[in-house]
C-alpha cells in the first residue's frame, strides 16, 4: 500500500484525487491538509463523499510527513514552494498539480504568473508529468510537475503531428474551452451561475499562464520551434475541456499520415482514444482518464484536429495518479480503468 | 415623462429595471446611485446595456433628487433605509424592491431579517405593491413595498382560493424553485456555476424571510388565517421561479369551481394568464410580466396549483413598473407588453 | 465469474449496466441484446464505451442464453414481457428495469401503462427489489422487478416514517423533480435542449404510472393504507432525483424520533445516507448509489423530508446490480463502493 | 401599417418573429401558415405567446396573399422554393430566411444542400440581406436572402478586415459555437438535452451549408478572394453565437489600424457595438439584435476576433426585420431597439 498525503484537499482537484484514491487497490489515503478547512472532516467539505472518507483536514507540517510514500499538492501556484521544498528534503515524493514546477525559465514564470518563484533550485529536479511522453522519467522522478488542464489536451494532439513532421512551418490556431471547475472551488462574481450559464466568453487571450507551458513541452516534446496563438473560452459545463486545433499540413500529406502519426505514438496508450470517422465529443470522456482526439484533412490540407479530456481526471488528478502508477511501478491504468486486473477489454 | 432614479443600478434587478424603463414611453431615466461602482458609466457594469444607455452611477445624495418624480430602491434588505427615509422627507415617490417595508411587524422584521428596522415610522406610510390585488393603495401611495418573487407567485396563485373559500382549513404544502439571479450578483462559494449546476437544493426551509411576507398578505388579501409551509429550491437556471402548492379543496367543489375563483378575480388582470387544460411551464415567462397559473384537481379533493413567474420581471423590475404606471395614471400595461399602444391583441 | 447478458443495451439504463458492471470483480458481460443497434459494437452506440467494451449487440434469441446467469432487461414497458417469459422458462434469473412486473393488479397496470399485460402468470413470481426493504425475498428470487426511479427516492424516505407511525392519517404532499436522462434516449420534440433548458414544467400529474407502483409499496412495505399526491416535474439536469416529502407528524413527535426511525431502519444500509444538520444536494448522489435523506421538523408538526438520489443508478442500474448482489449472495457493495474489498471506510 | 405575413409560424424563427413584430410600430401580422400545425391557434404551438396574439395557423395558398405588404418565410431549406415563386409572381415582397436563395450557383447549392435548386430564375433576383454591407439593393430588392447565422457572425467580423486589406493572404481560422436552437425545433435523438448537455461536439467541419455562402459574400464585400476553414460547434446553451476567428495581419498592422478599421464601417450602424479593452460575451447579445465585435492583437501579427450574435435575432428573425425597415423606408432600428422614436441614447 502506498501511503498518500494531500495537500489542498478541500479544492476541486483535492476531490477528485480522493475519489480516484479510494478506488485504487494500492494506495491509501493517509493524511489530508489544508488551510481555511483546517480541523473539519472531509466529509463536511465535500458533502459527496459521506460514506466513503471521515478523515480530517490538517494544518500541513513536516513532522506530519513520516510515513508518507507520496504526496499530492493540489494548491493555487505560488501558495506550495515552500510545502514542496520541506517534502523534498524530507524525501517523500511528490506529485504537484500546481504550475510552479512547469517552466525552466523563472522570467517567463514570473512574468505569467504575476509573482516571484522562491524555489528555484528545485525546478532542474521536476518532471514534467505528461504520462504518454515523459514515462521514463516519470519513473524515477522525486518531484512531478503534473501538466495542467489546458496543456494535456492540446500537447497530447499536436507532438505526434510534430514529431512526424507532417505541419508547414506557420502559426497553429489553438481554440479551446473549458468547463467551470478549472476555476477552482471560490467565490468570484464572474464565476457565480448567473453569470456563466447561457454564455461564453474568451479570457485572458495572449496572456494566459498556460501559454509559456505549451510552447515549453510542445518544443521539448516534438523536437521544433513552434509559433500558436492559444485562445481559451469559459464554457456553461462543469467539466470537460475541449481543444479544437488548427494547422496546415505540408503537401502531399494525406489522412492516412495523419492517423499513422497517431497510432504509431499511442496504440501502446491505454487512455488515448483515437476516433476514426467520427469527431470526438466532450461527454464521452467525463469522469474518465481518457483523452479523445479526431481530426479532419480537408482539400488544401487545413488539418483540423479535435482533443478533448475531463479537466479534472486526465486534466489533474487521474493524470496525477496515471504518474503514481508509473513511479511505482503499477500498471498505468491501475484505479483508473476497471477495477479488477483480471479483467481484459472485453471483445467478441 | 416621469423621471427615474434608481438606487442599486449595478445589481440585476437595477438592470432589469434600466432595460424594462428604455423601452417605456413614458419614463426617462435621469439618475443612477450605487455604492462600489459609483464613478462607472453603467455599460461598464452591466456590458448588455452598451449602447442603449451610458449615464454614470453617482453616490446617493438627498440634493441628487431634485427634478426627480420616482425613485426605485433596489438594494439588498437592511442598506436602504436611510435613503428611503431621505426620499420620502424629500416628497419623493419611492418603490422598494428589498424586503423592508413589506412586513407590519418589526419583531418579526428583525427576526427573519437578522437586524433591526430603523425606520419604523414609516411601516404605516408604505403600500404592499401587489399589483393585481392592491390597485387602488397603490395608485395614491408615496412608498410602495414591492413584493418579494417568491411571494408574487405564490400570492397569486392562493389568494382567489382564499377569497372564494375553496380550501379546507388545513395545512397548504408550498414548493418553490428559483433560478440563481434570485441570489442577487454577489460572490458566495456555494453560488459558483460548478457547485450550482446539475444540482439542486432546498435551503432556508422554516426560516426563509418570504415565509411572514406570504403569511401577512394571504391573510390580508384572502381574508382568513393560513397555515402553510414554504419551501424553496434553488434551480439550475439563471431566471424563473415556479411554485407547486398543494391544498385539500372543501368536499363538492369542482374544478369548475376552481376555475371561476381564478376567473372572477383575473379577467381583467393583463399579467395573469390562466392555462386550461395544460400546466404552466417555466419557459413561457421568461422576460415577460405574465404570472402563468394552471392546476390540476384530483378525485380526492386535492388540488394542486402551478404558478410560475420570472424573478426578475413579476418577481421585481416588471411588477414595480407595473405599480408605477398605476400611480401615475398609466395603463397597467405600458412599457410592459407591445410597444404601441395602439395595437390590440391580435385575433383571427 | 456471474455471466451476464443485458437486453436494451442501447438506452441509458443499458449503458450504465455496462459501466458498473465492468467494475464488478464478479460479474462477467457476456451477452448484449437489443432492437434498432443490432449488428452494431456496443461502442458505437455508447461512444463513451470506446476502448472499454466491444460486444457486438445481438437480436435476442432463448438460445442466446446458454451460459448466461443473470438477464438484465432494460427496455420501455410493455415491450419485454415475451423476452422475460422465455428467460422464466429456460431457468435464466431476470431483473427487470421496467415497470411491467411491479404491479400486483393488472387492472391498475393497464390503466396506467395503456396497454394489457400478457404474462400474467408470472405476475406471483415477481419480487419487488426495493433493496433496503426486501432483503430475504431478493434473495431468492426468480425475477425481480426493479423498482421505478421516482418509488425508490420516495419509498425509501416515507417507509421508515409509516413503519414507527410517525405520521397522521392525512395527505402526504410529494413534489419530486427528475433530471432528462429518466425519459430515455429517444427522440421527442418536448425533450429536446432547446425545449427543456431554462425551463421547470410539471408533468402526468394524478396519471403517472409511478402512482401506483408508490401506493402498492408504501403499503406494503409501511404496513398501512396512505393517501398522497405525487407530482413530478421535468429538471433541466442529465441525472438525478429530488423529492421534497410533506407530511404532517402526530402531536408530540420530536425531531430525534423522526431520525431514529430514520437509523433504525437503515443503520445498517450501505448506501443510504442520514444527512444531519444539513439539507441533501443532489449533487451529491450524482454517479452513485447512494440515496440521501434528510429533513426538517417545523413548530406546527409539519415534517419536510428530502431524498435524492441518481436516477440512472440507486434509481436503476445501480439498484438492480446492489440486487444481483443480493441474489449472488456477495456483498451489497461489490462493485457499487470502492474497489478494493479489503479497504474499510477510512477514519481518522 | 405593413401588413405581413409569416409562413413557417411553428418554428423558432418564426417565434421569435412574431415577438418582434408585436412590438413593430408599424407591422401588423396578419397571416400565419404552416404546414404540420395548421388549423392551430399559434398561442397554442409557442404557449409563450398566450395572451399576445391568437391567430390561427392557416395552409398557404397564393389567394391567402391578396392585402399583404410582406412575406417572412420560415421554412428548413429546399421546401419553400415553390412559395417563394407563387408570392414573387403575385408581386409580394419576401424577405427569405431559409438558405435557398443565398447562393449564386446552383451546382454548389446542390452540392452543400443536398438537393436541386428548383427556382433557379429568381437566383439573379435575390439580394443577399446583410444589412450593414447591403443596404443600397436590399431597400430596392423583392426577394431578400436572410443570412445565416453563423455567415452573419463571421461577415460582420472578416469584412471590414479585407476591405481595408489587414490581412496576409493566408488561410483564416473560423472556429464558431452556436446554442441548440439552430438546428430548430424538431425532434431528433442527438439533440435531446440528455446528449447535448455538459458536453460539445463540432460538426459537418468541411461540409456545413454556411461554408459556400460565407466564402461568396467575404469575396463579394471584401473585394477578395479569401481562404478559410470554418469550424461549427453545438453548445450547451439555448441561444447564441460565438465565433473566434484568427488570422494573421500583414508586417507593421497596428491594433489601432485594426480598430479603424472597424470604426469607419460601423460608426453609423446601431447594430454593431465594438468592444475595446474586452472581450465580447455571449450573454450581453441574446434576445437583441446587437452583435458584439472585439478583438485582441498579438505580437507575432497574430489577430483573433471575437464575434457574438443571437442567432434567433440578427442571426435570423431580427436582421429579417432590420431589412424589413430598410425596404420600406424607415429607421433600420425600429422595433428592434427602444420602443420609442423620441427615445435617444442617454448620456450624462
Amino acid at each position: 500500500m502506498i501511503k498518500i498525503g494531500i495537500v489542498g484537499a478541500a479544492g476541486y482537484s483535492g476531490a477528485e484525487l480522493i475519489k480516484l484514491l479510494l478506488n485504487h487497490p494500492d494506495a491509501e489515503i493517509s493524511k489530508l491538509f489544508g488551510n481555511s478547512s483546517v480541523g473539519n472532516r472531509i466529509e463536511n467539505v465535500h458533502t459527496s463523499l459521506r460514506g466513503a472518507i471521515s478523515l480530517e483536514i490538517e494544518q500541513f507540517d513536516p513532522s506530519a510527513l513520516s510515513g508518507i510514500d507520496l504526496l499530492f499538492v493540489a494548491l493555487p501556484s505560488g501558495t506550495s514552494m515552500d510545502i514542496i521544498e520541506k517534502a523534498y528534503m524530507n524525501e517523500v515524493r511528490v506529485i504537484d498539480l500546481g504550475g510552479d514546477f512547469r517552466l525552466n525559465d523563472q522570467t517567463i514564470y514570473s512574468q505569467y504568473y504575476k509573482h516571484e518563484h522562491t524555489a528555484t533550485q528545485l525546478l532542474n529536479e521536476s518532471v514534467y508529468g505528461l504520462s504518454e511522453w515523459n514515462e521514463e522519467a516519470i519513473s524515477s522522478a522525486k518531484l512531478i510537475a503534473n501538466p495542467g488542464c489546458y496543456p494535456t489536451s492540446i500537447l497530447l494532439a499536436i507532438i505526434p503531428l510534430l514529431k512526424n513532421e507532417l505541419l508547414k512551418d506557420e502559426l497553429i490556431s489553438i481554440v479551446s474551452y473549458s468547463g467551470t471547475s478549472g476555476a477552482g472551488k471560490s467565490a468570484s462574481t464572474n464565476m457565480i451561475f448567473s453569470e456563466v450559464n447561457e454564455s461564453v466568453r474568451a479570457y485572458k487571450v495572449g496572456s494566459h499562464q498556460h501559454n509559456p507551458e505549451i510552447k515549453q513541452y510542445l518544443e521539448n516534446f516534438g523536437g521544433k520551434k513552434v509559433s500558436f496563438s492559444f485562445i481559451p473560452h469559459l464554457l456553461p459545463t462543469t467539466r470537460g475541456i475541449y481543444s479544437t486545433i488548427h494547422a496546415n499540413v505540408s503537401e502531399g500529406i494525406s489522412e492516412k499520415a495523419v492517423m499513422e502519426a497517431y497510432e504509431s505514438h499511442y496504440s501502446v496508450s491505454p487512455f488515448i482514444r483515437l476516433i476514426h470517422q467520427a469527431i470526438p465529443e466532450m461527454k464521452d470522456v467525463l469522469h474518465t482518464n481518457f483523452c479523445d482526439i479526431g481530426f479532419k484533412l480537408n482539400d488544401n490540407n487545413s488539418l483540423v484536429v479535435f482533443s478533448t479530456i475531463d479537466n479534472l481526471v486526465k486534466g489533474a488528478a487521474g493524470q496525477a495518479i496515471q504518474n503514481m502508477n508509473i513511479m511505482f511501478g503499477l500498471n498505468q491504468t491501475e484505479g483508473l480503468l476497471n477495477c479488477s486486473k483480471k479483467k481484459k477489454l472485453q471483445r467478441a
